[in-house]
């Protein structure tokens, strides 16, 4: 009987797969959403001020929830200390943490929007469809842009702090530009189009040069992007042309999203158990 | 006497190559853009006060003519439910529907506007063009992009939430940070580098958030743009090499925007059907 | 004498790699901006008031002085129709005809910006480098982008009207959601990222509508970028592999930035006189 | 001794993968780092007033500590003169100046950031790993799009110029369109989807010809992305296929990222030198 429970426990925590296990992950995502909406709609002052109180039931009973559900998953997880310090198992905790605060310290409910990052989660349901391959393929492409785009954001910083010590020298400081630090807010604002248009340029010289910097986000927006893009281009035709080796058989050529390798029908999921374990 | 009459309609309403049918196509085109003008014209205050009867016939004249041709439209297609649950077919029917609407409701006019969705018929008179061929491409690189771009979308999300709360708990409500919510539209507007300048950061600390949130908006606009057009590479590849096969002599080879076999001479319309019937 | 003088105007009009040719086609790249900048500093109201007689002096020195040339130029021309009809011919005469107009009707002088126009003609001084190369590139990879983009705005615009009636309806006209045509107006401005700020939503629904046009804006920049890519890569691929054929000696093989046939050493001007003359 | 101290010196100085050349590198940074910081920190009001003699002194700190830096680097290259006039000698010059000029002009510090040029040397650190072949990658493929963009950004301008005019005619003076110069650069910041909104069109002529500019600025920024992301696709399949010669055994075929000789075991270092000392 107990062992039966703890059967269907493991299934519906760790067998994605299985119908336990998929009705669970479903369960888990609508518990993470209300969570958050509660969280949002406390919120407001409106709504906190008739509802005070049920919002604060509810923060606890998913609080409770969701500490119920961090024990049983660490104590059912092969190695406990590995999923507690893993990067979901902080996340998971981080998501509890907030609420216990409160008992101490008022005014850190807000921070348990860091349940947002559950929905993290979602990615398990899907874990066997296609969506492991586009993560693995968007995250490859990523890393190996990471250097070439680290070098192209420290031009731009040089660039948006001469460039905002320029407007603090040209402009008044009644217009807004009251420092170094203020403008360099201005000048990042400026090159990547946001343009709230809090602190704008009252002289001539000042309307050239918030013109120049303008051309020069528009223009250089064009760098990362381009990266980005040969990455993926690179990550898509390397993809095709290196299939990886089936561990079971050591048998080349399977198709970048087979699940089952095609010699000897073992399962490929060593490296997906890695990425969202 | 009656039988020309109901080829000369089918030749209008189907058979969009023949000169009846792009002349039938031209005029729709014309009566559908006149009746949006109309539309807008009717919500300005100072348009409305003046013209108001003379827009509110021309509503009834075009509700009707549009009343007409749905009718002969439904009726005169070989399988006249197929077209009513239609794609099309109910765009047809949003926009007559809210005029009628109006006898019981007051204030659904603009609803007319969904008038705009009939342009997309345009697409029609080009249908033996090359426009179709490049919508085909289009959808083709969209769909494929479409899971890369939610996964994306999810992570874009979870940052925009965990920002606007983080905002929430620097900022003060007194300079528009009132909710969760409200922040989670200053960070959207923030991240797309829209930027309106109605609630803008006002501590330094908040300040710093915000150029973050700018400066993420900016690099992962290339992600997307990535996405698409690596996937379009692929679309032009696979274009350019797998012909597709004429359904009546079963031969291949035929370059991606021909119209007619070069082996038999069959017309290449089936698919064109199913997409813009 | 009087033919040597011919030739030298010849030269200098026509022959752009000789000295005289260069020498006038810098003069004139001075002239026209110096032109453009006194019509700018004449709309300064400060700078008006004061050098008002100046500045008049110096726009019928312009004028006269690029009548002359107009005048040569077509007489110069072998087809003098041709200059007068082709688009630097009517750039040029337009770039004169506003400080006519103002002998009759005061006030047209800002139109004499349209001197800017014959900045293009700074290409014809470097029209024996690689610049040309480039702007056929750029110019085929636009065309042939032209009829997707185009499908890809009639979508846009579709999505820009329904939302802003979305809006009309939502929101307040006391906000500046005055009518449909003013909420298209906000609808173009929020969806390609400008975000003035002008007109902002003020209700929850409004708020959530303009967060949906923005992440649509941010997301479907994406399409015209990677078609304007894709067809780039295809220009760059079929340059490199269709080298033109000589007029002269009808052999292939030249590069794709040759300016002599390398078989017989005959010039290939002819297609850069149709394009600049 | 002081052979030693000055072989010690040496090291620090120009041998970057030595343990010293790395200490003094890092040292270097967080000298820098710290000199921009207080320079930042002095142009805020408020710290202004309460520290203000401690931020001179640092001022002068930094600057004598640059100055003796910059002496002895001079002095131990081999070449003093190309070090003096080389682009980072002149950056290291123009890092100790504003101080000195506050001897006779005040109000020249904030010129200090131009220290912030300095952490361009960061790549120094790198030199042997990857990030030059990064670096030689982005510059080869933004030089080789520079003509292309240079074109494009010339359309660009003739297009805000006539656009800015024709608003100067549209909208009135008195919302902030008040000479040609001023609607250059509201054209400039809608056309580049920057929108501060401190000048926005009121008149309905004036907000379609504002829309039609961010619909130009929408698509045109595809043009840069290509260009740049087309070129950039050129660069890595040159990088794959032309390796290098080696210098001292003339043999080819050496990775890209290579940093010694496969054939004899010979150092690539000529070309780092160029580019860094």
């Amino acid at each position: 009987m107990k062992d039966k429970l703890r059967r269907k426990l493991h299934q519906a925590f760790f067998e994605h797969s299985t119908p336990t296990g998929k009705a669970f992950d479903i369960f888990l995502m609508i518990m993470i959403l209300t969570s958050i909406t509660i969280v949002m709609l406390d919120s407001m002052p409106s709504l906190h001020v008739k509802h005070k109180h049920t919002f604060h039931s509810f923060e606890w009973f998913f609080t409770i929830l969701f500490t119920i559900e961090y024990l049983l998953r660490a104590s059912l997880a092969k190695r406990p200390m590995r999923f507690v310090f893993s990067f979901l198992g902080i996340v998971d905790l981080l998501a509890i943490m907030p609420t216990y605060f409160t008992l101490f310290l008022p005014g850190t409910q807000p921070l348990l929007v860091l349940r947002a990052l559950r929905l993290l989660r979602i990615f398990r349901i899907f874990r066997l469809s296609h969506f492991l391959v586009d993560i693995k393929f968007l995250t490859s492409a990523l890393t190996s842009s990471f250097r070439k785009i680290s070098i192209f954001f420290l031009f731009a910083l040089v660039v948006v702090i001469i460039m905002a010590t320029v407007m603090y020298l040209v402009e008044k400081p009644e217009d807004g530009f009251t420092s170094i630090p203020k403008c360099i807010y201005w000048s990042v604002t400026t090159i990547t189009t946001v343009g709230y248009g809090d602190i704008v340029p009252k002289t001539p010289m000042g309307m050239v040069i918030a013109n120049i910097l303008m051309m020069i986000g528009f223009a250089i927006i064009a760098v990362p992007t381009g990266i980005i893009t040969t990455e993926m281009a690179i990550a898509i035709k390397s993809r095709d042309t290196n299939h990886e080796i089936c561990r079971s058989c050591k048998k080349k050529g399977h198709d970048h999203d087979a699940i089952f390798c095609k010699h000897c029908g073992a399962k490929f999921e060593a490296e997906e158990e890695e990425l969202l374990e």
